[in-house]
């Protein structure tokens, strides 16, 4: 309390000036300053936990109620489950409390008659698990499509990035239940292909699909897909997975179902999920040196709308304003009726990435049009208030469209081929993604760790090669080539 | 495991049976077959802790759904803050600390630097004050209103019931900020107006609408408005709840703003809130001797199709059963295809409460009609398939309006004025809700529990009474009417 009274109290926030590093220069600290300057993100006292502001969770909705909808299609439900899951869960399936053993926070067990420790969800195979057995007999209760949105807990020991790595963040974890390997890998790449149409479609970053290696894949999977983006500073950054889980867990878990047969059966299961960390995405992706840039399918308020209040022309303008923003009413637009400056309110709004700005002035009444400003762009347009709704559902299509050929010509420039250790050094220093042929071998992958700065394999691209060569590290023969690059 | 493969695995599970019990005859135990066999939720291992199944957690996305949308309308927006709060920040405001102190789950601050226990949030606003007084500036500034969707946990030491009393459940809470008493009174009554809406236009169930009595206000409030549903044991629930927190809590967390005069001010605030227990009062206040009945506004699939398979006449009928399942699309229907008789299939669609059943059968294809049967009261109806959407629209308003009147009329009769101890007591034991003249005070509260069973003060209502009268209690002069009750 005594910390805030000494700071000062002007009527301009600090959170309201404009950036004062280009993205260019110093890309992380870039990044700190659109996530505090746009009202993106805050650090709360707890170290490592974030709050999450309205700014930027209208961007997790958006991608809420995409996604959600999509699944459901696919005849997903969604449920909740319990925060706190028993130790003696996680112990079951071995591989997986090893992975996850280390980031685990613990509360004691207030009840007397029991000191099991319980854990904050991690994710929530184990908990699940337990009531899939309870649930499912038959093969008519199969395939069981659950999912979940909630919070989870891991007590990262890396330095925490608001968005990007949390010690709590929100996220949605489906899980399904199999009657045979060939559906559960069917829709296990469904889902992937989910994740792939949700991070090009909507929020309009293009993403490098394929197989995580046995090194870097999920604890407990059988295989583990993935989704990854490609930063500007060229880290990648997971967006997304979708593990199948083999049967593993329904065997630890006690799982079986009776099959067509009538004969006890062990099913097949697969897990994916999605988080809040894709918000870092969109601020890394598409951010530039005036702040946040928003894909239209991402923002909330698609439009917003600047009077400009010439001397005795404001209530005429101001009534136009009003009019229009009524019009606009499906884009959810901002009225910023504020008595700022123009300047200053075009910049608010630069800086927190609205995609249209429609500005109405004395002229556009009197010639019954608007001047309508691009965020990505920043091109001028001037549209007739006759044909406004379709003029701004056109422009809205064209930025999301712009934004991905954008950001997918950047992709394509970021992947690098490499023949050899050297080679893949210089395309990491050179902020690139390597590819190359990979044998798969967790050793020798271990051995590229070492031989450069921490370089690790993104994933596998899902396309079998015809042509045989030779594993970039190793020189075994191989068909699979596979990506490798820092990561965030 | 073992237990389970002791178990019988028949392909009708026990999920699917019929229930036992009926309502009349023991509440209690219905509401729990109602809850397992209508899969709406299980307790988990973790004692106190629940899994909010598919069937019921749709329940709840209809009603965030609907409210989300309406508080967005009022300005609203949503936010996410950590779930893991300081045990300093608890301590700032006192009263609201004595009051959650018992209920709240610590875990160990697993950093090294600090040995400050952190709580698993029972409610956030000492986590979201604190960012809050960070915001707020200017008048400018406000109103602040934000939300947020979350979980949270409470370490109920009485005994848990599903979706009514649990350790954890699911809510949102409403955290506003205003610059003056009269803003802050006139919304912290909008939302209560909002949380009325939600029960009785959403959950078909009216609600006693007023003031809580100092006793029974929250932790560290001005004052608390509350929704109270009765329930069919006479037994009251509260279903939402409105604070005006006054300025206690700006003042503990040093939230203060530059009026219009420029002058430092300490705001106003309100907080309130929803949470999934609004799904178990859906179950009791409707539900019958044959399961759940869904109002069809929180019913996520508000029809279910049968088709009836006679012999030789199969494929037409399947056909046209699909044929009207794509053309009520809009209504989310479940087609059950299943190969069990349609008997039992109307069983398990009763049971889980599915507004309209709609039986397909060889003689409706031939007369292109299909036949209709309401959940809530058992009515048959043909419907001429050329104007079915329009029918069953209109049936399904129907069905909510009657449910609505049917349950007002309940509650009517469960109001029983009251003029002292004595008749108190006899309201409580035939199951009524009494009303009474009373002072206020909680010494006088105080003494009324004790001369009755428990009896707890429920809410008083907002109007203002013209005559004045004594109080049932203590005989002192009084305007306030209050109603008093068994509570859950």
């Amino acid at each position: 309390m005594t910390k805030k009274s000494e700071q000062p109290k002007d009527q301009k926030s600090k959170s309201q000036e404009g950036l004062t590093i280009k993205k260019g220069e110093n890309f992380s600290e870039w990044y700190n300053q659109v996530v505090q300057k746009a009202e993106l993100a805050d650090y709360s006292d707890v170290k490592g936990f974030m709050v999450i502001r309205p700014n930027a969770y209208s961007i997790w909705e958006q991608i809420q109620s995409y996604f959600d909808q999509r699944i459901k299609t696919l005849g997903v439900r969604n449920a909740y489950f319990p925060l706190l899951i028993p130790e003696s869960f996680f112990k079951k399936e071995s591989e997986h409390a090893k992975g996850f053993a280390p980031e685990v926070a613990w509360i004691s067990n207030k009840d007397e008659n029991t000191t099991e420790r319980l854990a904050i969800r991690p994710t929530s195979e184990t908990i699940m698990y337990d009531s899939y057995s309870k649930w499912i007999r038959s093969w008519r209760d199969l395939p069981l499509r659950i999912n979940q949105w909630c919070n989870v807990v891991r007590w990262e020991t890396k330095a925490t990035r608001l968005f990007l790595r949390t010690r709590e963040f929100l996220w949605q974890e489906g899980h399904c239940v199999y009657e045979t390997k060939e559906e559960c890998d069917k829709e296990t790449l469904q889902f992937l292909e989910e994740y792939k149409k949700t991070c090009e479609e909507i929020l309009a970053i293009p993403v490098l699909v394929g197989r995580k290696t046995e090194k870097e894949k999920f604890s407990g999977a059988f295989y583990t897909l993935s989704v990854d983006g490609i930063m500007p500073d060229g880290k990648t950054l997971q967006m997304g997975t979708s593990h199948n889980l083999g049967q593993g867990f329904a065997k630890s878990f006690g799982i079986s179902f009776l099959d067509r047969n009538e004969k006890k059966s062990v099913p097949w299961q697969n897990s994916w999920g999605i988080s809040t960390r894709l918000i870092g995405a969109v601020i890394m992706a598409h951010g530039d040196d005036h702040g946040l840039v928003l894909p239209p399918k991402v923002a909330y308020n698609k439009v917003v709308i600047i009077p400009l209040l010439f001397k005795g022309k404001e209530q005429e303008v101001l009534k136009k304003a009003k009019e229009i923003s009524n019009k606009l009413e499906k884009f959810n637009p901002l009225l910023d009726d504020r008595d700022y400056n123009p300047g200053r309110k075009f910049g608010e709004w630069e800086l927190k990435g609205i995609p249209i700005r429609v500005e109405v002035g004395p002229r556009d009444v009197e010639k019954k049009q608007v001047t309508a400003v691009r965020r990505d762009n920043g091109k001028k347009l001037e549209f007739k208030e006759s044909n406004l709704i379709k003029e701004i559902e056109k422009t809205l299509e064209e930025i999301q469209d712009y934004m991905f050929k954008k950001a997918k010509s950047d992709f394509d420039e970021k992947i690098t081929d490499v023949k050899n250790i050297a080679e893949l050094n210089k395309a990491i220093s050179n902020q690139k993604v390597a590819r190359a042929f990979f044998c798969g071998d967790s050793k020798c992958e271990e051995r590229i760790k070492e031989q450069s700065e921490g370089v690790k394999s993104i994933n596998m691209p899902l396309e079998k090669n015809s042509k045989e060569a030779k594993c970039f590290s190793c020189n075994k023969p191989t068909k699979t080539v596979c990506y490798f690059g820092k990561v965030y």
